[in-house]
């Protein structure tokens, strides 16, 4: 087919018609489908019913560290769950604090606390006339979300192919306004980027102003690979160890959760840092929290025992994931592979596809396919203040419905594509 | 036996050299103790084993929602679960957010968000200059380190024996930088005090100057009678309701919690207040968390059922507690009975016996018993900053240990007030 932008006015005049017919077609059929948000599917939630299997009374007293799980106690959380997270994205047990079922709270507390109290003695950010914050982008909508709750202006950084652009990255940190930056990784959401090593060498390099800036680590995809045998290139430094050997011990707080592993409602998360600002941590939540759910990270062990449990669980998540992540991408390939109105990148592993369609197009993409009953993440969220200034980022998420399901969706979604760009090249 | 205060100096003298043999001997038996926290006991949290049951496949999909509860979805709670809550504490079930295993966490959440983003509008506590919080004491240690934490100054109020002093409480509220009361309003901690309907009235009718003041009612005692049929008075009305009637519904937020019900460390607990406060928690909570763990909601909504289930289940606790608080207020009458050295009130519900020494005894007292083998609740613990301006007051909690064990760290409790008392009596 030839490609849209070389067109003529009237081939592509013609061609809208024909969108148009299809997608009244679609419209008629009165569909549901959704593609917005990150969620596992019930056949995935089914692979973890184990998790609701009967605890004995045996089991409830911790061979570790001899207490009753049932009761209150042992603020850190409990040993064997400190090292299956550490096993995730393979940091040192003793550096983990396990929390609860939200790794997203985890990291609002953190910011929370940097807010109302300061970090290792500074300054509250409450105090400050000013906190800045790096967004890579395009980024997790939650993540910006909480630092637009608490006031911060966000800065915007270019994804590259091997993760945020560092030059921008370094000349930021000289502005001691800039508190943080958010950072996914691996299998990044929406794009499913995996940080370079030398990206992630860089990170734990920085020299910024301010001594109470850090990175926020979200490694929520540090083992949710689509294929069995993940490329080395896949495999990403240990951030904590990395910022250690750069003599930045207390620049970084990764965080990690179960929630896409075992019940996305009911996992376990957890926060790894450094001595210090472990006891800082610490030091405040032990006003937070009586503790959290102890019984909740037992099921945890007992299910998963070890990192190699959690290896096993996973491939069985590919194995339901891999045929809609490539559903997604093969429709995409055969309806628009070459009509040069979009652009879009196979991921390795993750939750995402992202489809960037020509300037313009992203928002009216999404209402075209509102329109026919298909539910898409909304223009702009992967950006601060859910501001797309190309108007061209789309997140699609292939995990929730059947494949079925997906199969229609993407046809709709590519013919929405179509239409919208036809119209944005008419205009022209 | 003669009242210490009628003895005389040589009579004195030698019932310390008594006491001090007997206190030898106790130390001699190398015993370890605990009535510091109240923990309840193994055999209160084997009443709960059924919360380990399996979950079946049957059951994931919430039958008023629709939603599956492993996956993410429905912020505010399962509706049975807000059932359940409301009827602790008798308020409407539409008022109730349900939350994680940690209602102090939730009370500490309400604080953070007055001070970082204020209430409905009004500005955030972090850009003044004071924020005073009113106390009444003794109360719980707990609530008054978040307090603390958050640097308010805290302001004691003293509690009668029907609540805090309300006459204080009306006129401390006219200053404008007082924007908040601790409340254990049923079976207080550590008095279990009931506070009176007219102090609830009181309560609710406050006109306080700020607009932001608001009482934090922590109703964590409601259905934790000692006694199977409880008395009429302790019946405390709906705080809620009380609010809505005095043309005050945005004045309180009130906290219920499960966890000394089903197991301590993996209960449920929650919030309610007003529509308008409860959209206003909503709009936070929704950047804050991908919401709270609808399994272990379930769980409690299979295994109580309802306001009957929870009734019968408490009649179980009561039936182990209530001999460890006859233990305990039983030894100080045989002990102390008459000797003019101590006050105490026996509860009818709750987790803790109250006593208080002659001034300046108490922490000679905490001191002596834990040389003794016997931890108590540091002295101090619960005022403001851990300071008792009297020195007298100590809080048992008889929860934890064995009857048995009660039983001698109780002869040692009463040992160690009979020789801090004479000790301090013979330097008058």
């Amino acid at each position: 087919m030839v490609a849209y932008n070389e067109m003529t006015k009237e081939e592509l005049e013609s061609e809208k018609e024909r969108l148009i017919i299809e997608y009244k077609r679609y419209q008629d059929m009165n569909l549901t489908l959704n593609m917005a948000r990150g969620k596992p599917s019930m056949e995935q939630l089914d692979l973890s019913m184990g998790m609701l299997d009967p605890i004995t009374h045996d089991e409830v007293v911790d061979a570790d560290s001899g207490m009753d799980v049932r009761n209150y106690g042992v603020l850190e959380g409990l040993k064997g769950a400190k090292e299956l997270l550490a096993s995730m994205v393979s940091c040192d047990p003793d550096s983990v604090i396990v929390c609860g079922n939200s790794s997203l709270n985890v990291m609002y507390d953190q910011i929370a606390r940097g807010f109302s109290f300061g970090y290792l003695g500074e300054k509250p950010w409450a105090k400050l006339d000013k906190v800045k914050w790096l967004c890579p982008v395009p980024g997790y909508d939650r993540h910006f979300s909480i630092t637009e709750h608490f006031g911060f202006e966000m800065i915007t950084i270019p994804m590259k192919e091997d993760g945020p652009d560092m030059d921008m990255v370094e000349e930021y940190v000289k502005d001691p306004a800039v508190k943080g930056i958010w950072c996914v990784p691996k299998y990044s959401n929406p794009e499913g980027i995996v940080y370079s090593e030398e990206v992630v060498r860089r990170f734990a390099a920085l020299k910024p102003a301010a001594p109470d800036f850090r990175i926020f680590w979200d490694n929520a995809y540090a083992v949710h690979y689509l294929y069995d045998e993940p490329d080395r290139q896949d495999e990403i430094p240990d951030i904590l160890e990395e910022c250690n050997k750069a003599g930045n011990p207390n620049l970084v707080f990764e965080f990690m959760s179960t929630s896409k592993i075992s019940f996305s409602g009911s996992g376990i998360s957890g926060v790894a840092s450094s001595p210090q600002n472990k006891e800082d941590i610490i030091s405040s939540m032990t006003v937070q929290t009586i503790g959290y759910d102890k019984v909740n990270q037992l099921r945890h062990i007992k299910f998963f025992k070890d990192a190699d449990g959690i290896r096993e669980h996973m491939r069985k998540h590919a194995k339901i994931l891999r045929p809609k992540f490539e559903c997604v991408v093969n429709t995409l390939e055969r309806e628009l592979g070459d009509l040069n109105i979009g652009t879009w990148v196979k991921p390795n592993g993750g939750y995402f596809v992202t489809f960037r369609t020509i300037p313009n197009a992203a928002s009216r993409v999404i209402s075209l396919c509102f329109g026919a009953g298909v539910t898409l993440t909304s223009a702009g969220a992967p950006f601060p203040y859910h501001k797309d200034p190309e108007d061209s980022v789309i997140r699609i998420a292939p995990s929730y419905p059947t494949l079925p399901e997906l199969e229609k969706a993407m046809e709709i979604f590519t013919l929405c594509v179509r239409l919208a760009s036809v119209e944005i090249l008419l205009k022209k």
